[in-house]
């Protein structure tokens, strides 16, 4: 497979990811009585990730996170050479995304980007008021299980070919519990996209969730080999 | 397998993906408390096509939908000379099943076809009011997709056996991102059933659910052997 | 494997369903701000098949339904001998699971049958008020695809391995339609545990939750074969 | 594999339990309108499972709890030898989780101890205020019950690799139905890990969620053997 093929399908889904995850968030969530909630907007966020595992997981391994190549890169499942395209295709996807979700979010009456279009947040942006270090514990510690499920589910002893539903699911887990403290990123690329809309207290806070997932995720990369002895790498 | 058994089996799946996609909607979406909500109208459409998908996928592909009929047969997954009869049976289906819910809701006391019987629509049709541009642009984007995550998944590349997961699955993310928009149709004849008792507005805003998922399946007909390389079809 | 041992899976797997899914209802469903509601319910009956099909498919073939048993016969993938101590067990079982749970629930303050136990009902004990005949109608037509779902998915030509899925969350999305026509039953086994501790009305009206799944399975069991040419039957 | 490698799996498998389907109920499960309720704490616990089974099961079986390892003991499909050693790398990942979920929550305004901290407890400490002996019976029939999916979903004779999503999802529907009795725990180091931050009347009544899940899975252990014949031991 080409490095272009595989970047497209970095695009597309890191695209899908933050167009449907943040989506969810921002059209369907709040709405009166039969809003989906965050349990619906973590099930839309995990749901993006699975059904992109399954669809491209075969071109370019769905990574669709800079966290998630990192994290590979550190466990050497993933070339160096291919990191720096991964990731500058990954936030062109996310922006793209978040521009078409701003196209369809912004027509209407009640649309705000006060209303905070999805980004990531701590301190007074924080959905529910939670400072900087606990954003920073949280997105370290399930950025770190998020990429053992990854590093685990394709590893070549589990079962072959359920890796996308261990590790879609398991993204829905992650924002079931950190929605509240940081509207919740694990994923650099899908902070960038609301962020550079939003502008403001979203770039100046964007710094947190490039650092956090980042050392969660390469810090997995050094624990999973030692306590799953010597996989041979799926890739 | 004859054109026939296919057909039947296109006619009975869009009727469940429309009888109770629809009949969630209808009849467990808004009541006080326990009700569904979007978050299990979301799910009852995404599992009535992940069921059909493991029922009659080995029958007629499980299109039910002609938007995907028009996918596959741009991405040459699917013979022109069986597309009309896939679509005839697909619209049938989708009538029959939305007749039966009639029968069935209609006859409760507080029964309204001015409710919307879960018919599309945008403009003041939309369930949140968003505008003809929003919910073009909405129905496009998801169903191109709708039809990576069905090309993909089906690749002889990805993991055999899992699609019906997959784009079920799909289905359901699609709705929790869509549902205010248009009330999300993806699927032209899932709209024509509902549409059809309900007249008015819903039938001269039909064409929108028509056009949109077409173009937007299309698309990706295109564009996923662009990235994906040379797949060996599956059908 | 004896029938002894089948007959003890069947047992313990109706059980199962109706301890855990009218357990759901009765426990958690209507607890204010954070009761689970009909979605949950739904999910709580459905995981309650997909977990058993895989806990003792290999055993019984996990019916745990009188109905699915009568659709499983007349698509001749059951052998009649086995039918009447089937249903036997299915029905002690789901007495059994309903005892367990009256047990629990009542020694709760705010206990009482005459919120109806999770029993199935038409008319006035209708969950939403809908008549008998569509109740009839709502239970003949989801048994139908419940049992089109079960006989497709066990095919020999679908996906080896995924039907407890494919049937499990059938399940779920069958209640997503119909509890608020009947509570929803297409299982008289399930639907007979509560009524005998309800009594009165809900023994008057069993009757309807044994014919209706019953005509729909049988229905499934002729429509299915016809649909799908020669199966090679899995048992 | 060593048994090093084996306990370091269970101990960070137990944290992620612990960590996160507590964290959910603490963190996400109460807040106004958007809150995740106890069906998203139900989906949480069980996807933490679900995650970790994929993740880790080739390494150490993913027990993550001492009444699993009782119960696979029990039925001899665990060595007794490693029994100890795995059950202290639980309780050790429980604690752990629960002091960085404690990390994490008590930094908030409105964080108390007083509201549990998703400990799990009975009488006037039971959620909706069920008995001690509502308490005990519910604990010991669902701790049975997840055992006999444990046991029957990894029997050789059952379809291979789909374990995971069996048992992870029986933990989401055990909870969906138990909450309201104790707060649901079915695994003692869990239940362990919050009680030493709570103290007082959660370590008092710690012992029940110790006895009550032993208890049940034992009596699987011995159940499942005599309904399933000689299954070839999966290990």
């Amino acid at each position: 497979m080409s490095l272009g093929k595989k970047c497209g399908a970095e695009f597309l889904g890191t695209f899908w990811l933050t167009f449907g995850g943040c989506g969810s968030a921002v059209l369907a969530a709040g709405y009166p009585d039969v809003g989906i909630g965050w349990l619906g907007v973590s099930f839309a966020f995990g749901l993006s990730l699975l059904t992109m595992a399954f669809a491209i997981g075969h071109i370019s391994g769905c990574h669709i996170n800079p966290a998630v190549s990192v994290g590979l890169l550190v466990a050497k499942r993933f070339k160096a050479a291919e990191f720096l395209p991964y990731v500058i295709a990954q936030v062109a996807g996310a922006i793209a995304g978040s521009s078409v979700l701003y196209l369809i979010a912004s027509g209407h009456a009640d649309f705000s980007l006060e209303d905070g279009f999805a980004a990531n947040g701590y301190g007074e942006h924080s959905p529910a008021g939670y400072s900087l270090v606990a954003g920073l514990v949280t997105e370290i510690v399930l950025t770190f299980f998020f990429l053992m499920i990854i590093l685990g589910s394709t590893d070549s002893r589990a079962p072959q070919g359920f890796a996308p539903i261990a590790i879609g699911l398991g993204l829905t887990m992650i924002l079931l519990i950190g929605i509240p403290v940081t509207n919740m990123s694990v994923n650099p690329a899908r902070s960038t996209g609301p962020a550079l809309y939003v502008g403001g207290w979203a770039l100046s806070q964007l710094w947190m969730f490039w650092v956090a997932p980042i050392v969660g995720a390469a810090l997995a990369g050094v624990v999973y080999p030692l306590i799953a002895g010597d996989p041979k790498a799926e890739d």
